[in-house]
Parts: C-alpha cells; sequence; structure tokens
C-alpha cells in the first residue's frame, strides 16, 4: 500500500515536472537557455513510452507519459514563440 | 522483442534527456531561463522511483532512474555555479 503510494507520488511529481517550467517561460517570456535538444529528446522518449505502455496494457506509464507529451508540447509551443522573435530582432539589428 | 526494444530506447532517450542541457549550460554559461522547481521536482521524483524499484526489484526503473538523477544532480550544480555570480554581479551594479 505504502508502495503503491510512492509510485502515485513518483509519478505524479515526474509527468507534471514540466508545468514550473512552462510557468517561468510564460512570465520571463524567455527560453534561450532551455535545451530544445532537451525537449525533443524527451518527447520522443515519452512517446515511445506511450507505446510501449499500451503494449503493457499499462494504464499508469500511459497515462504519466501523455500528461508529460502534453507539457513537453506547450514548452515546445512557447519555445518557438519566445524564441523566434528574439532571433528575427537580432536579425534585423 | 521489438517491445523489448522500444522500451529499451525510451529509457535510454529519457534518462539520457538532461546530457544535452547539461551541454548547454556548458557552453553558454547560462541558466537563468531554467526552471530550477522543475529540475528539483524532477530529482525528487526520479529518486522516488528509485526506491519504488527496488521494491518493485526492477533493474530497468534503478538503473534508468539512476542516471537520470546523476545528470539533475550536476545540473543543480552548474546551476548554482552559473546564476550566483550572475545575481552577486547584479546585485554590485
Amino acid at each position: 500500500m505504502v508502495w503503491t503510494f510512492i509510485g502515485a507520488i513518483a509519478a505524479i511529481l515526474t509527468s507534471l515536472s514540466f508545468i514550473p517550467q512552462i510557468a517561468r517561460a510564460l512570465r520571463t517570456k524567455s527560453v534561450k537557455d532551455v535545451s530544445l535538444v532537451t525537449v525533443y529528446q524527451l518527447s520522443l522518449g515519452v512517446t515511445l513510452w506511450i507505446i510501449y505502455g499500451f503494449y503493457r496494457r499499462d494504464p499508469i506509464i500511459i497515462c504519466a507519459n501523455s500528461i508529460s507529451l502534453i507539457t513537453l508540447i506547450i514548452l515546445i509551443y512557447l519555445y518557438f514563440n519566445y524564441s523566434l522573435p528574439q532571433k528575427q530582432e537580432k536579425g534585423a539589428k
């Protein structure tokens, strides 16, 4: 029982871990120090975890990684929203 | 067989996902846009995953999350190494 609880807390903490990063990006409107390779690599990784979860019929794997993927897609959207105008500004100078 | 391969690639991609972020921080010596809350939350999450992995006696869970934890500790070290001097500089101005 206590182990299931530890596993559940672990899944919640890791799957929601990019929420503070999204909040920071929204607040500062700056993402230049965030590695896009890390975000892409994680997105591909959790997508494969979701596929693996369907094979194992494990709702925890599917659910936790789907939440991660949604937050990562939001972060990629913010990345291009905030980093492209900065680059264009630099190009115009 | 193909599913084990997909699971293995998923584990490798996600556990090594902070290597590009570490490389970026080392290159730019700047971490101000990286959310420390995200890094702390992930560190706590993967630590709980490791504990859960010992309970389930699952070497994949233990191994993948231990690698993640090591990269996150390196990132926390770099964060304080690069962000504190910047703050002190700002304070001195």
